[in-house]
Formats: structure tokens, sequence, C-alpha cells
């Protein structure tokens, strides 16, 4: 097999393990493959988020959209998207109803619902890595730390909401390489939204993630943030939707898509 | 004024000729500035649009889609799309019903028409010239050669359709640099879809192209393709949409926003 048909069969395996019950974080399996975040609303939704994707490319960069009532995606043959994903999460008027494994009930309750899968920062972060920049929740072992920021998205029809961001602590000499590298990735967040100076986004403890883990920020160590796929969810919670299924933060999608698919 | 400030007053300049009714291709104008295609259609449609517009990134890169019943958009501050083309073609059941240069009228009688502008190859041009690249149509002072071919877009909804593409002669030599230039401007069709070989895409004379103009390629030269904003107007065609307006093949829309704005 060629390593890309390795990869595959690693994610044909961890879809597998997360749709016989697995709940785990997904980062690091099917290295090299796109991980993606999810977000499901009632076709009557479709258009308002499909187009506050579109004014907010870097904080939603859609990879696909379901047909309504589908629950397969052309980024992963044979997947099924109300159960191989590692953990949902389930909204109801803009509140966290539940966080489950299989959302194949709720999913019956509904005949339209619609998926977006959005490009996932896991993608760039083997070429920084590769570039000897360290990222730091991978070498800790932990999930990324995400911060809600006061930064407003455009709104779109009913849906409005600001941008969650990931940050990743880069050396001050790298971070000019961090940017370059990720900028050539704009399909999954792309260059940094902005570097330094969190409380200039509102964050007032980057040892308080809003999402995810802390990680230790270092001397000499510059935070960096780029935009998150899970600003769907806070504009979800934002903008009260009736109802919305979406991963659960660091629970992604594993895709058949190579990462590379995604480099411009 | 900066070069920046003095194209913005050249693209309101050009806006306002052909505002006043000015009839002529938009290439060369406000050089810097972005130029757009545009496609209107019902809000009943737009869903369908900007679905097939995700799934088909390279022929229909969105720039901006209007509100409802609007005819200003954020690329341009003051510019009313009724009017600020050079010339419009309307479409009834998938037909070409008219070209005309302003549609006040037609918008008068849709009260939800939504706008797509559509990024357009014209903006990777200056680079290629900077490069040293020979941009035939530019030289030879006519609007670029574009085709209809045989290779599907993928569907969305109603809307389906072949994609169109643009035609460059590239120098052998040079084929690959097109190639990597181009590619950084994922905005505005990006790299080529296609090198080589036009009857593999079910071009079988390129001195006929579907729209625009003929160029001259020369010996040495490799018939170069990219995907082009002309093909919404093949979909509207292919999929007999009740109404749509769109610009005329060449009479683009200009915009206030650098070319450097879409480069990765």
């Amino acid at each position: 097999m060629t390593p890309l048909q390795q990869a595959r069969q690693a994610a044909v395996d961890a879809r597998a393990r997360y749709r016989a019950g697995l709940v785990a974080p997904s980062a690091g399996q099917a290295p090299g493959l796109t991980q993606a975040n999810m977000i499901t609303l009632p076709r009557e939704w479709a258009y308002d988020f499909l187009l506050f994707a579109q004014r907010n490319p870097q904080a939603c960069p859609v990879l696909d959209v379901t047909e309504p009532g589908s629950y397969s995606t052309f980024l992963a043959e044979g997947a099924d998207l109300r159960t191989d994903l590692p953990a949902y999460r389930v909204w109801r008027d803009g509140q966290l109803a539940e966080e489950v494994s299989d959302v194949r009930e709720h999913w019956a309750q509904h005949d339209d619902l619609v998926s977006f899968l959005i490009g996932c920062s896991f993608t760039f972060e083997a070429d920084l890595i590769n570039a000897g920049i360290d990222v730091r929740h991978i070498s800790q072992g932990c999930n990324v730390p995400m911060y809600r920021t006061n930064k407003l998205c455009r709104p779109a029809g009913r849906l409005h909401g600001e941008m969650v961001v990931s940050m990743r602590p880069i050396a001050a000499e790298r971070v000019a390489d961090a940017a370059r590298i990720t900028a050539r990735y704009p399909g999954v967040h792309g260059a940094p939204v902005h570097v330094g100076e969190p409380a200039l986004l509102g964050i007032d403890d980057l040892t308080r993630p809003d999402f995810g883990d802390a990680v230790t920020l270092k001397p000499g160590e510059i935070p960096v943030f780029w935009a998150c796929g899970v600003t769907p969810q806070a504009v979800v919670m934002a903008s009260k939707v009736p109802f919305a299924i979406s991963h659960a933060p660091g629970h992604m999608f594993i895709t058949d898509i190579a990462d590379s698919y995604y480099h411009v």
C-alpha cells in the first residue's frame, strides 16, 4: 500500500472505532488526512449558514455541504456523519443540550438536516512541525486551546456572533514562518488573524481557554491566533438557533482527503 | 494620493462612465483593483447557486453576496450594481433575452434579487506580466478567449452544467511558472484546470471561442486553461433558470479591492 492508502485505511479504522462508541480527541489519528469540524442545521437555516461561511471564510472554510437529510459526504466514501465522529454536541435554542457519541436518534427527528464540514487547523500543523516549529498542544499531548473573542463576524441573515480562535505559542523568530506556512492553507483557516496582545481580542487570561486545554507559553514566545472552526458553535449560541448538532471541540470528523489537497 | 488611492479614484471614475452609458470591455481599467463577474438570481435560487459555487470553487469563487433586493456590495462603497457594469445580459428560461447597459427596469420587476460577485482571472494577469509571461489577449488588445467544455461541474439542487474556461497561450518553458503564480490566487480561479490537449476538454477549434476573441497560438506555446467566471451563465442556460441577470463577458464589475488582497 502507498502511504496515502495506509492513511486512508487508518481513517476507515478510526471512524469504525468511533462508530462502535469510542469517545476520544481525534488529533493524531490518520496523520496526513484532513480532519473537519461539523455543524448540522435544518434546511431552513442552511442558506443563512452558507452565506455566513462565505462572509467569514477564515473562521468557516467550507469543505463540503451535504444534501438535505443525507449523512454522507464526498470527503469520505461510506462514512456516516451520524456515528463516525468521536463526540457530538446537540444544541437547542442556542443552549448546549447534551453531548453524545451518536446522533442517529436526533437525526431521525428531522428529515432535512444539512451538514457543513469545515476545515480544521490540524491540517497545517504537520507542516509547522516539519519546519521545526513546536506545536505546543501536540508536544504537551492535549487539546488545542480555543478562546471566544470580541471580534465580530460579518452577520448573515439570522446568524451573528463572535469569532472563536485557536492559539499556538510561537517563538518570536518563527512567527513570520508560521504565518507564511499557514497562509498557503486558506481552506483550513489560513494565516493567523492576530499575533500577540490577547487583550485586544478580549482574552483576559490565556490560562483559561473557553474550549480545549491551556498550554505553556514560554519566555520569548508570542501567542499566535488562528480563526477556529468552533466559531459556528458560538454563532449557534449567540443566534439562538432552535436546533443544531455539532462535533464536540477536538473531536473531529476524519476525512479521506490528503492535507496536501488544501495546500495552495 | 497613494497608488491604491489613485486606483480607487480610477475605479470610481470608470464606474461613473459605465453608469452614464459607456459600453466597453473593462480590461485595463483601474489597474491593481479586482474585477468581478456577476450573476443575479431571485432569492429562491440563491441557496442552490451558493451551494453550486461552494462545490465548484475554481469556476465560481464567490467574493461577495448581496442582501436580497440590495444592489450594493462591500466590494465597492457607493457602487450600484444595476448601472455600474459596462454591459449586462438578461436571461429568461435559460435563453439570452437581451444585452443592455442598465438593468434598473429589470430589477424593479423583482423585489428579492441576490447578486453573486465572482472572482475574475484578470486579477492574476498583472503578476503573470510582471513575471515576463506574455498575456496574449492583453498584448493583442482583445478580450480573453473563453470556451464551453465537456467538463461537468458538481451539480447543486436544480443547477448543473459544464465548466467554461479561459485560455492563455503560454511558452512551454513558462507553463510551470504560470501554474505556480496563479495557484496562489484561489479566490480568483487559482491554478489552471487543464494544460494542453484542448480536444480532451471537448474544444475542437481554438480559433472559434464561445465567448471573447480568438488569440494567436505561437509555435512552442501550449494552450493553458483556467476555470472561468462565465461558467454561471452556462449553468443558467443548461438549467433553464427562469430569470437571471449577468455581466456581459469581458464587461466586468470593477471593485475597490486591491488584487493583492486575494494573493495567498
